[in-house]
């Protein structure tokens, strides 16, 4: 599977901002990081908006800070900001319904991709963003 | 991120052989179960033999068996056949070389990523193709 780099981008975003300190930031300045479109930044920080890790001020003087102080942020936060409840694993579709082998994986596979996920999450809370971002000189 | 189904498909294919017992099946049966074409299986299966989990004969009378017993087969062992050593996250590539912020990233997520995929390994370790066979009457 092609590995997903939505959080990578989403912990940077959150890193510039909480390096530039409380007066915030700009969507260009956090583009000029991550060498890409302010457009793509934009998008990615309208999911921090949503999920409450960002405050975004309109207009000529806006930009960006966060809404949390980044102890108070953790990695399973940004990943559920950026992915919603998305799985590693999923069930295949479809499948003949007289085998009973089919069956079976539609009743037995859930919980253990549930568990899987999981453990995901709950490797992610052990770093928040000042763990982070404190380094960065 | 889409979720991947591609170990789920590879553990039915791996229940329909444990299910079929000591004689093994063939890539057909296996396809009726999934619901699916003869050479999707084949190509699975040929991951599966490359990982030493079956054992594939050619021929007319050919078909696939186990090379393992079901419970020294895990869901571990399972997904680096299908997926090799895959990650669940990566880095984004490129981003700006003299932002420190872009610097530090490329340095601390990669042990954190690196962790989540062990955290995973570990939880697809718990499980056996055998706990997953044996129930199917």
């Amino acid at each position: 599977m092609a590995a997903n780099t939505k959080i990578a981008s989403a912990v940077q975003i959150l890193c510039v901002i909480a390096y530039k300190g409380s007066g915030g930031t700009t969507a260009e300045a956090i583009a000029r990081s991550l060498d890409t479109n302010p457009v793509v930044v934009r998008r990615m920080m309208k999911d921090l908006q949503r999920a409450s890790l960002v405050e975004i001020r309109p207009g000529k003087d806006g930009g960006v800070q966060l809404r949390r102080e980044p102890d108070a942020i953790t990695l399973e936060d940004i990943h559920e900001a950026v992915e919603g409840h998305a799985s590693v694993f999923a069930l295949r579709p479809g499948g003949n319904p007289k085998c009973p082998v089919n069956g079976h994986m539609k009743s037995a596979l859930p919980s253990i991709f549930h568990a899987v996920d999981e453990a995901v999450a709950m490797r992610l809370r052990q770093t928040t963003l000042a763990s982070l971002s404190r380094p960065i000189a």
